[in-house]
């Protein structure tokens, strides 16, 4: 195992002195408790925008806390839940009187413990708490870690859309409205040409020969639909888009659209894939509103790429344009 | 070789159809000439910025093309220098009445077809045209590629300092001036975990044991100074702090400072790595006053980091500060 580390139990702990480090004006990290806050949270009469889940993902959720986004990021060891207690000091450092939303990806370490939290954070508080879950990833129904979809690329656009509708005063009722219509309209599917060594095991999750692709990856290395021989980008494209247009039809509103890179693709290679996808998006009749490329939800180092796609209303595009400050997404500020 | 491409001789041309379907609004692709340019070019009465140099090490430079920074890119083969012709077809669009800067890459292909494009398209337009030349590299003294330092890291804050520089109307010997202070004050010193695969050769540029860093590595894979065990991360900060404060004194000056991702290290490494580079910085009375941690100029799937420090007053670091709308750096828009 070949890492920038200094002792495997430590990477999360080490990582985010880091991110204080790099962002002392932004951002306020509790080291006890491995969560990352705005540096101006609470927000009095806002609500509080509570996310995490095993590190390894980044920038996603560290590097989406501010300006516009989330107000908090719990940060689990990687590719691991965080536990109620850290979520529990998130809910009352964002808690601005106005109740606090927890945006969950679907795996169940995660739901379990952000539901223990919330029951526990509002039985002491009195706070509101309530979450929105994201299910977005159409490769298995069930997976290794997970009852129903498994949470993928859409929690970026999720905690985007929502941290911006947070920000111009929505309520906790209207945010888990727009939560459920966000999971409603969005769906991925993404591949792995490698897999990442997460660093407790020390070596490859999976292997794969070299002409060889797992067709339907989940971000933590669990399998998913089949394996096939990689192709060129253009049938790759046909391979992502197909499985999730078969989902949902995607016909008739604009869609935002996010190619990313699953850590250890270049950049030239995702956009090359973008081109083709988008191609193979035009020739299906989906309109294309907003494109993100790059390195937004993460596994590590593993080599691949996923597509998210996201049914988008004027409301929808209006709150994906607002402005947003963070260290992983900022336009606008 | 596992990429996600379509042909070896087509990446470049498919990748920049990508970047032309992602940044429709903001981005005009030259496909002819593999030349980005900012859609609203030419800027009339302001210098117009031009760079460029071998693709793969994106977002650089194609990705800071935009408002703040780049009015052009052209984009050679990977790693490999655009021709000049390329260059004149960029000097020609964006032109905009006050002068043209190339900003080049200490890298012998790179000078020399800079150069020629120069004199040619001043011969041919009447337009002045000045370059400005980073070699920040304090690795090596002479290259496989270059006499004198190699162009890296301090590329990336160039671009940026002069295109803040250009936007609020400095005239083109103003900017000469800005850039020459720049690499007089910026340093940088980068090491590699593993090597690249360049998709023409089909196979990584040089073999590393499992245990084994390259110290001063270079940004195509060419050799740095020593290999060395691979240590901690508090080892490793030390080994990159340590070359760049031997060759400059850093003390008496807030520093613009960049930890920047070769391409294949995950971002919760490059924060780690940074947490105890800023620990190292402080203990030689470093004054750090602005950081940016991420992949901003890669080699491909490389894994490793650098380190780039720039000496910065006021002055720099209002340029720093001024917005900037590119799909790779973006702030303040």
């Amino acid at each position: 195992m070949k890492k920038l580390i200094n002792a495997v139990e430590d990477i999360v702990t080490d990582s985010l002195v880091g991110v204080a480090a790099a962002h002392p004006d932004s951002l306020t990290v509790d080291l006890q408790n491995s969560v990352v806050l705005r540096a101006d949270a609470p927000r009095t009469g806002k609500v509080g925008l509570v996310s995490g889940g095993g590190s390894g993902h980044e920038p996603m959720h560290s590097g989406y806390v501010g300006y516009g986004m989330l107000d908090a990021a719990c940060c689990g060891q990687v590719f691991t839940s965080p536990v109620p207690d850290q979520m529990m000091a998130a809910d009352k450092a964002v808690d601005g009187g106005a109740g606090v939303l927890h945006i969950v990806k679907n795996y169940t370490g995660d739901v379990m413990n952000f539901d223990m939290a919330a029951e526990m954070s509002a039985a002491e508080t009195g706070t509101r708490i309530e979450s929105v879950l994201v299910a977005d990833d159409v490769a298995v129904q069930d997976s290794l870690f997970t009852a129903g979809r498994r949470g993928v690329g859409l929690t970026v656009l999720m905690e985007k859309i929502l941290g911006a509708a947070a920000e111009t005063g929505r309520d906790l009722d209207a945010l888990l409205d727009l939560g459920a219509k966000v999971n409603d309209g969005g769906r991925s599917f993404g591949l792995a040409l490698t897999s990442c060594v997460v660093p407790a095991a020390g070596q490859p999750t999976f292997e794969l020969d070299e002409d060889e692709v797992e067709l339907g990856i989940g971000i933590h290395g669990e399998p998913g639909r089949e394996r096939a021989k990689l192709g060129t980008a253009a049938q790759v494209a046909e391979q992502i888009v197909e499985p999730i247009l078969a989902d949902l039809d995607f016909t008739g509103t604009p869609v935002i659209a996010m190619l990313n890179g699953m850590g250890g693709t270049p950049l030239i290679e995702q956009y090359l894939v973008w081109g083709e996808v988008s191609k193979v998006l035009s020739g299906k009749g989906v309109a294309i509103a907003r494109t993100l490329v790059g390195n937004h939800i993460t596994s590590l180092e593993m080599a691949g790429c996923s597509l998210t796609l996201l049914k988008a209303d004027d409301d929808l595009l209006t709150l994906w344009d607002a402005p947003v400050n963070t260290p992983g997404l900022r336009w606008g500020c």
